[in-house]
């Protein structure tokens, strides 16, 4: 079994952009990344092949979702989430802390963990760091999340410093519950809110823990676009340089550009699978409303720059159709696109840092996503 | 542009079973075949490279729903129902007779055709037969059918006598809207409900009009399965051996193996994708509901004896989980796998003709399907 490795490729002269390459037994992992999300093993509407197809390298499941249901300890009999999903590259699964407190009802944190109930049945369960991890075990994930408390926003500093200590404290019991023999990398989440001070408190105290890579939680929980970004410039050179960084949940392209710009290696967020299944597309010149009467006889691929399987092949007038007739092939077609739409746009942005150019390809597009959404939305 | 031509290639010794060939400019058509249902202009949940990949050969589309949306003049602009789903096999288009009677509401029968509200949004439209081929027109399927009345059952046999007489007079003027030049094959569809001498009136009608196929319309609208094969019996030998004989919208597997040993060539029918979507998994030994508890722990394939994608990839309880979860993928891999057992099994009856072996196929099918379904139910 290769071990987890990062290397630092390339780094850009004007910016905090990097290059690099997670190595994982299951296959290398270019960075920077976007991971499309499966919540319930599987990525709303994608077959697995289809996944491979846009370029897809790596995938998230959710941890609160498959403990709940099918259960872990089932998915484990069916071999691991690979095995029952049929995916065979890398998968991440995050630790289960973010959706007990958006999903769960009547939480109840303790130092022990969180108390909460089912959305799906009303059970009660605690989620603890020791169960995350081995849930997360089980499921068999290559890469796994500490459990932590995303703390929502605004939040006071009291609170924003009592959570993020905890959330330390449970970073530090995953690694042990994970144990020396691990089979896994394990990621630590700085939290620390929107403090410059507190995220270096979190990002001092888990480097001396020591994990395998960084996640920037508490991000992208209602803030403005300025705030989060303002948080990265002072989250990401807290961060080690030979350790992959990863901003939870985050984001529209503009938010992924500037991650990017700011030193952030991976991405994940249901943003493209979710607009795609109500009829947003993203283009290189802005979001689209494919269910608008405009597109109706419009013989157009949804993204004429766009070279995915759906835009050479589908309208914009066919997939209105699909989308008006409330059609299976509306979701699948619109997740293909709008999955490729960023995987392509990672692939553009690695491509821009090795030839040292990445600074001129944020600056272009940003002015062509503005410039021509304005012209669209005329 | 290849005519449409119809070519018999052997016969079963035993029975009424026969091979076949429809040759179409977008391609041939082995026969017996049965068609997916794509309704909307899409086969519920199939890419088309998917069915290409199950061996689909030809699709059927509806034109009624295609006449109220997207509307037929708006496929033509997109170039036809081939181009616009990106389908560049044979499509056959029903003529919209048997949804007007299913679906539209407040209908009334004239000589001129047939008056109903939108099911969609209550507006009205007058369907003839001049229009029925108007919009299959438009629409530039490989195959269309005469547009004629679906008789319910039961009815009193003057009814079926003035309904059947009345849609030969609708089939020869839609012959005449044809006209010469016809790019577009046109079937006849016999009538005369449950009785013999009207099926033998009506198919004696419309062969003087001369078709290039002819259909069995009338089945399969709630009689018993042996009145169905009585029908076929009286009505099958009334065909013209050197034209392709379709029955609409036949049926279960056990119907197709039935229709085949009595002369059919070609089935069409929703159970398979409709089915699909609600959990139900057409297997060798039965039918099988897939949100069943007993799955969720079952990691063989939905049946051993299937080769399809689905079943060399995911396991019982994969797809159980993706059904309870309500995933997209539930129906996407649920369907696939039915619309294969459809056409693998119409691949083995093909092969059961040609070796001249088609009366042992038929008794070990429904032996199989008998005895393994029964031990299933256990
Ligand atoms: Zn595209
Ligand atoms: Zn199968």
């Amino acid at each position: 079994m290769t071990p987890f490795q990062f290397a630092l490729l390339n780094t850009d002269p004007q910016s905090a952009a990097r290059r690099g390459r997670i190595r994982t037994s299951r296959g290398d992992i270019e960075t920077p990344i976007f991971m499309p999300v499966g919540t319930q093993a599987t990525v709303k509407g994608m077959l697995p092949e289809g996944l491979k197809d846009i370029g897809a390298q790596i995938i998230l499941a959710n941890t609160y979702h498959l403990f709940l249901r099918p259960g872990h300890e089932r998915v484990r009999r069916f071999g691991g989430l690979h095995r029952f999903m049929n995916w065979d590259r890398p998968i991440l699964t995050d630790s289960g802390g973010f959706q007990v407190f958006s999903l769960g009802e009547l939480r109840r944190i303790t130092e022990e963990g969180v108390v909460f109930q089912s959305h799906l049945d009303g059970s009660r369960h605690l989620l603890s760091p020791e169960l995350s991890v081995a849930v997360q075990q089980a499921l068999g994930a290559d890469i796994i999340m500490a459990f932590d408390e995303c703390i929502p926003y605004p939040a006071t500093r009291e609170y924003v410093l009592h959570s993020t200590e905890r959330s330390t404290r449970w970073a530090l019991r995953c690694k042990q519950a994970l144990g020396e023999e691990a089979q896994q990398a394990l990621f630590g989440i700085v939290q620390g809110g929107m403090h410059a001070d507190l995220r270096r408190l979190s990002s001092d105290q888990l480097q001396e823990i020591g994990f395998d890579g960084y996640a920037v939680g508490g991000l992208s929980v209602g803030e403005e676009a300025e705030v989060m970004y303002e948080a990265m410039d002072f989250t990401l050179p807290l961060l080690p340089q030979d350790r992959p960084r990863y901003v939870m949940g985050v984001g529209t392209p503009e938010n992924l550009i500037e991650g990017i710009y700011r030193g952030v290696d991976m991405f994940d967020c249901v943003m493209p699978t979710r607009n795609a299944r109500n009829g947003v597309l993203f283009t290189s010149f802005g979001k689209i409303s494919i269910k608008q009467a405009r597109y109706q006889d419009d013989d157009q691929p949804i993204d004429p720059a766009c070279g995915c399987y759906v835009c050479r092949n589908y309208s914009r007038g066919y997939l209105r159709h699909l989308y008006q007739s409330g059609e299976i092939l509306a979701s699948v077609l619109n997740t293909h696109h709008n999955l490729h739409y960023y995987l392509d746009l990672m692939a553009q942005v690695r491509q821009a840092i090795e030839e040292g150019s990445f600074s001129q390809f944020r600056r272009q597009f940003h002015r062509q996503r503005q410039a021509q959404t304005k012209s669209t939305e005329e």
